[in-house]
């Protein structure tokens, strides 16, 4: 449960496990087990009672969270008994629910993919990138989180069309990751002293697509190598969702809107929920790459409900490696 | 000629008046004689050394200009003397043509709607809001320094699109002449105490379409009020031209691209010269509105080059009401 509101870092007090009894389903109703649940840096937004895109999780209610679930109990035509189904139940062990937004996952492939590539961060890569980056053979294309499961598709992707694909991760052995490998162009190390140095020298025809997931240190490097007509799809800036306050002057925000003017920008922030209607095409296009070995992934997975608190508090530090997701059961 | 770079505000001393021999056209080219000049905010950034999408003016050369000019002298057989073209001849009386980008002025219309409704400023409103903006019936468009020649445009094509036009100026009078001549359904005076909340009660529904051509405290009144999915063609920020340093902070980068994100705006700097295969259609359309008489402009002519200094320099001030134009010959 969320137990209170963080401000600034989220800490184990702020979540809170309870036992209840296994709820009953009602007629046409299922219940479901939770079997993988997915951690989301989107979920400290929600966290947080500031206003955004969706509604924030109620004090002492349930985190929400993408899940797969094994169906348990079903009063249901439409549902029976042992199928695995991708659902939203949360962070817990039992959810009812009367079929709707549900999806049976698709045969011979590992349940946890629906939790990742083929799931809600690979169609954020897939969407936001080829909708709004549109990268072209022949241009650079630059993306943070590099080695978590959006990053590192958005970078498989540009280079499946023929871009250049420069990583940014945290540490030597994700960056060894992007480029041994999932075969991205280039990787750096934003922890590193030199980083905006050796992204410029990274990036010697400058950056034509730059997938924000992450804001701050990154962003202010990226901002001066972006070639005029740079698209920047804007996913994510979970560099700042633990931030408490401002930063301290001078105002950039003129020098951000005068570099869109000047080299003509396209900045546009998107949810994935934005391009319900690529489903499909995602769903056959990155299933198909997976299947053909074209692109790659990678799961970080921790054990039991009671460990994602820390892990989730990890994640926003970057401590994971690939998708973060929670073996419930 | 630009005599110095001005830190800051431009001053007439930033500007000197040269007397030379006109000049004599060789073969192939024409001596053009400059009617009318036409003055622009994007002159100061060509005054300064600061990189831009163009390179700025030479200290010691002419400043540059979009003009009305006449063939007074012709070694070209393409061009007849007498004839008056669209030229970018320049703040000076005689130009040197070889006749690369000059346009026959089409007959019917006064001249100077070739610099302004149907020239530069014309066509950066039609393709800015109808390329980037998109607004749809029923939609609220906000445009600032909406007395001016794109704003007024911008408005006016919002309005015949369907959309709630609502434009924000300086003073009352220019507020009248947007609501009673030009039809917007509500002006705003940015100089007013209550600006901010003045606006917000002008859009009830929030804002769809922000035409961004001034920047500074406008855009901050606009930020909170726009909507999911608004649009915001950046087309130029008058309010900062002038400025010599950033502005205190905090620093609300991080707050606008939070905000680009959670309403998924869409941010797209643009030069009018971007879109110069839509050349045809802008002047068919407003071309078509204008002889229809569904679109209104306004001119603010002043006389002979030597005034052109202050009229610029005033421009920057907001002082001018309706296209600024210079009577040169």
């Amino acid at each position: 449960m969320l137990a209170a509101r963080p401000h600034g870092e989220p800490t184990p007090a702020h979540f809170r496990l309870e036992e209840a009894r296994v709820p009953t389903p009602r007629a046409g109703e299922i219940l479901l087990r939770t079997r993988w649940l997915s951690l989301d840096p989107y979920m400290r937004g929600r966290m947080s009672a500031a206003k955004s895109y969706a509604q924030p999780v109620v004090i002492g209610e349930p985190m929400v969270g993408g899940t797969v679930s094994e169906v348990v109990q079903s009063n249901n035509p439409d549902f029976a008994v042992g199928e695995l189904v991708s659902a939203y139940a949360g962070w817990q062990d039992y959810a009812i629910s009367d079929g709707r937004g549900l999806h049976r996952l698709p045969p011979g492939l590992p349940p946890t993919t629906a939790l990742g590539i083929l799931g809600m961060p690979g169609m954020t890569a897939y969407t936001g990138l080829l909708t709004i980056g549109r990268p072209k053979a022949g241009e650079t294309v630059v993306v943070a989180a590099a080695a978590g499961p959006v990053g590192s598709l958005v970078g498989q992707i540009a280079r499946l069309k023929g871009a250049r694909a420069v990583g940014i991760a945290g540490g030597p052995d994700k960056c060894r990751y992007l480029t041994e490998t999932l075969g991205f162009d280039a990787a750096l190390d934003h922890r590193a002293e030199d980083f905006a140095d050796a992204l410029a020298a990274a990036c010697p025809k400058g950056i034509d697509v730059y997938f924000e997931n992450v804001g701050g240190a990154v962003f202010e490097a990226v901002l001066p190598l972006l070639n005029d007509f740079a698209r920047v799809p804007v996913c994510g800036l979970v560099s700042g969702y633990n931030a408490t306050e401002l930063p301290p002057g001078p105002d950039r925000l003129p020098t951000l809107m005068r570099t869109v003017l000047t080299k003509r920008l396209h900045l546009q922030g998107f949810i994935v929920w934005d391009f319900a209607d690529q489903q499909e095409a995602f769903v056959r296009d990155v299933g198909g790459w997976l299947a053909e070995g074209k692109v790659r992934h990678r799961e970080d997975i921790v054990e039991g409900l009671e460990a994602a608190p820390e892990a989730f508090i990890g994640m926003l530090r970057g401590k994971n490696f690939g998708k973060l997701v929670v073996h419930v059961a």
